[in-house]
């Protein structure tokens, strides 16, 4: 069982949580810069013609605000018979929200659903200092995240 | 300039590239298992169906034989203004082939793709023993890769 606390809810993004916090959610994570609502209906549509490979969660408190939010990615390739792995990206919870698991009812639901669309891997990359909640989600270190910004 | 050595040309991986020897070059990289003529096409179709996300370039020998392969994987986020990351996968160099930097050009075609499509950045997983070839490339270290396994 992956049970939010009481009064809390997850569901897929859909396109009115523009105005339910989302953006100030992900601001916790990294940069989000100005984001307006008609970028990100493109945005959400833009997932919504690929959705076999974008599925993105939130999770609402009792007040109706995104509180938590996360992506899974899934990839098709030759390798592993045509297998296919997800990719966990841009997990955040909002500050305030912290120490209620939302994040390992996140990341749980996020597999799942890889798991569900047949990926015989799930991968991320994080911080050093997120390993250890990422080992508690029971996942285990794989090889290194190298970078090229532009 | 990103000079492969004569005779030796790079291009977008086709159909027909089935019969040139890329599922034995993938296998110096990992499992691949077996994969049939209509299994490569369909997955070849399916890329081709989300040709703004998946790119993947092979490189030929002087015998029209494929010697290496890359991928770049263009994932849209909402995190930096609507912003994109490459993501490259499944580089493989024909183990008679190594020595001749096939690896850093196609690296290095893959990172001009990225450039292209408009990603802020270029990441990729690779094993503790490769990081000082991504080093070369002009990558440095990110975060830790964790990953889950079915
Ligand atoms: C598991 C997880 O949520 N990982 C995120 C990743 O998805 C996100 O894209 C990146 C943004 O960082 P950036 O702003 O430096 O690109 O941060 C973290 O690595
Ligand atoms: C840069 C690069 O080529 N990285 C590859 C990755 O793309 C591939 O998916 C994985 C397969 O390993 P697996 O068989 O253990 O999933 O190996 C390496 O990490």
């Amino acid at each position: 069982t992956n049970q939010l606390p009481s009064g809390y809810r997850m569901r897929p993004l859909v396109s009115s949580d523009y105005d339910k916090g989302v953006l100030d959610v992900l601001k916790v994570l990294t940069v989000v810069g100005n984001i307006s609502r008609s970028q990100f209906v493109d945005q959400f549509n833009y997932w919504k013609s690929k959705k076999d490979m974008y599925h993105t969660l939130v999770v609402l408190n009792e007040q109706d605000r995104v509180v938590g939010c996360g992506t899974v990615l899934v990839e098709s390739k030759l390798i592993h018979e045509c297998g296919k792995v997800g990719h966990i990206e841009d997990i955040a919870v909002a500050k305030d929200q912290q120490g209620k698991k939302l994040g390992l009812r996140i990341i749980n639901a996020l597999t799942e659903i890889g798991r569900a669309q047949g990926c015989y891997k799930i991968i991320l990359d994080c911080s050093e200092h997120n390993v250890k909640f990422y080992e508690k989600c029971g996942f285990t270190r794989g090889g290194a995240e190298m970078v090229l910004k532009f």
